[in-house]
């Protein structure tokens, strides 16, 4: 790697050079708001006419990558999603940390609408290989975020940074019903892409592999073809694959005092103003789903599969009420729904926010669709918020019949960076 | 199957009262054009506003079902593709054709932003199974168009067609270098199903495999993420994931000689209106790609990265001059270049339709993004043109070094249906 024969304790040559070069070109590069499309021009000019007004929908959307949290956390969920997990190689600390500078340097020019590196996609020697891989030139980055999070295993010896493991951090346990497959589960360090545009999205991904070359490696990964999450107000809530609406009580961006309360990890430790991150691949036997009648898809949601209004009545936004009763004093909203046990009345107040995606992997030998739910969520702390949710909907919810939980991640996100750092510069403090 | 047990000559009880029904809604529901973003309302009121004016573009796009041709060939390329391959099952020739009738009815429905049956996701009777999987409810068609193919393997003794075989579709020879995987290779069946918003295209497959439940099952099926192709001359041109424009060159709806001459099937045989559909899974091996030269790239390619421009000057739409040389009188644009060997120039005259599609299916287990472009092309004649075309280019192309053709489907894809019939009725009269 030519960047590190110059290691330096911050940030590395190139890290320090990309980081001097977009204060140069000022704020508004990579702030939030753009007031016209942004495209990656062949002659990596700086976006024209940035603001720092509000970030707009659409392609034209533009998202900080620098700020005091990560954005594609509450930042309105995005119609696509590439997420990758990583295995560091074998690689000192310091090679780690210009991994994670190098990363963060890429991750913020993309998002502002800019090539990965600073020569592009053909503004470069013309016997090197591009510094960017091209497919995205002439796109708008249509909202593109970046986030990045560490998994417990980063966390041992090869880094020395067991004592920095945050004890909120868990090892995921074994729930009842798990059928992970190992090379779709854990990994190192992980990256979450979101863009309105899912060429985009994998732009992003397949750069920041290409810059991890010979430091950390793919380990596994998903595209989401389309979000099963609103992270806003003013969002519609979309369907999943078994044809409901999904999402209809998560948490928005709009409840900042719950927001802060459930989303942000608190305490004083390098992780203040992240998140944990939790991803499932939940595979949906929707053959199966698809043969069943109404009658029992609604009462295994809990709600109705038009309006997505709970069983016990009213519209898609009124709150369930657990307590009615119809025929043979029968609960409307069954014991064993989902909607009832994933309600924070049930689970001692604990709320996640969701961004889920519905995937699509092709069939299956037997002819049926590799499909289902790609589900993260993030919290203030996994133990008290995804761990007890998931036990009790493992044991007890009746949508398990139609379910696998094929792949699982949990990862620390830390906070954002600021404009002169990285994203994790804390865990090596 | 409820449906079969008053087997019609023509069309199948449902397809009957289902046409019928098309019928007195007006042509303007299944035609092309609506003024109006049309939804799946719950209700399954028909589309509200219809015209017969052209298409749109975007999420009010309908395109027309029934018509000289299937629409999904000169179709401007949507953004997103679903494309899968099936097999029949052990039924009789009338259940076939059973199926194709309630394939084209419910694919009338679809594409005209209706529920795939009658009774929709919620309007049928609580204790069956819905007529329609839910997760397109509330969004419009978002100019989905579904194309239906028969494969060779189609014709034999089954379901005595053997004789009805078109001379055209020929068992594609094996081209040199060829890596195919048997279960991502031919079908007796395909169905292409594109639009510009991704649920819509996995809801049609995914409906149509679950109308198809015990007489045809998926042998393979691709997601494709990002257009590859332009089909009309008002796309801009895209990028496949080598960075480059792709598909500069290719025919345009708004050639209408040559698509009469190229596209469309002729003789006055059961084809005639109809086209053949040669799919190829081909993955890049996109790291290799990543980390040679600028100058190899543009070598290999023939055309510059950043305009799309060929290597003997001008610009996109500049006509490559394959004479011109440079130093040492080599020449400006290689003898083994993708531009030179594929141009119809080089090819006695013949050249194809493309509708290709990007694709990232996970990764292996090297860490290696599993990448590449799903290439679709249509032709009057496959004999003279695709196979040609690619048997000189699996000998010759430089670019084979960074791809390998793993799937393989060949189709006969039949004209339109009229309004009283469905797709595929001539290959039975």
């Amino acid at each position: 790697m030519s960047d590190t024969d110059d290691p330096q304790p911050g940030l590395s040559r190139r890290g320090l050079l990309g980081f001097l070069g977009a204060g140069a070109v000022g704020v508004g590069a990579v702030a939030a708001g753009a007031a016209a499309t942004t495209t990656r021009s062949p002659s990596f000019a700086a976006p024209a006419g940035q603001s720092t007004s509000a970030a707009q929908s659409g392609a034209a959307a533009i998202y900080p990558f620098h700020g005091e949290h990560q954005s594609g956390i509450v930042t309105p969920a995005q119609d696509r999603l590439h997420f990758a997990a990583f295995d560091v190689s074998d690689v000192t600390r310091a090679e780690l940390q210009e991994l994670l500078q190098d990363w963060s340097y890429a991750a913020s020019r993309m998002m502002a609408g800019l090539s990965a590196g600073d020569l592009g996609a053909v503004g470069g020697a013309y016997d090197a290989p591009p510094d960017d891989t091209g497919e995205a030139l002439d796109l708008p980055p249509a909202g593109l975020t970046i986030t990045f999070g560490f998994g417990p295993s980063l966390f041992d010896e090869r880094f020395g940074l067991a004592s920095r493991r945050p004890a909120a951090l868990v090892d995921l346990p074994h729930f009842p019903g798990d059928a992970l497959v190992e090379n779709l589960t854990g990994g190192d360090l992980c990256i979450q892409a979101c863009s309105d545009d899912p060429q985009v999205a994998v732009h992003a991904i397949r750069n920041l592999s290409r810059i991890a070359f010979g430091r950390a490696s793919l380990r596994w990964s998903q595209l989401g073809f389309g979000r099963t999450s609103s992270t806003t107000r003013a969002q519609v809530t979309p369907r999943n694959l078994f044809g409901f609406k999904d999402g209809t009580a998560n948490l928005r961006a709009e409840d900042t005092a719950l927001v802060d309360t459930h989303v942000w990890a608190d305490g004083d430790d390098w992780m203040t103003g992240g998140s944990y991150l939790v991803a499932r691949k939940i595979r949906m036997t929707i053959e199966t789903w698809d043969r069943t009648s109404l009658r029992e898809q609604e009462t295994v949601v809990g709600r109705t599969k038009g309006d997505g209004a709970p069983l016990s009545g009213g519209g898609e936004f009124t709150e369930p009420d657990f307590s009615a009763t119809g025929r043979d004093d029968a609960p409307l909203i069954a014991e064993t729904s989902h909607v009832r046990l994933a309600h924070p009345s049930m689970n001692n107040g604990a709320t996640l926010l969701r961004r889920g995606y519905n995937f699509v992997d092709g069939n299956d030998e037997l002819g049926r669709l590799n499909a289902g739910l790609f589900f993260i969520c993030f919290q203030a702390d996994p133990r008290t918020q995804f761990v007890p949710v998931q036990l009790s909907l493992a044991r007890h919810d009746a949508m398990n019949e139609y379910l696998r939980h094929v792949g699982s991640g949990i990862f620390a996100v830390p906070p954002g960076a600021t404009q002169d750092s990285y994203v994790g510069a804390g865990l090596f403090a």
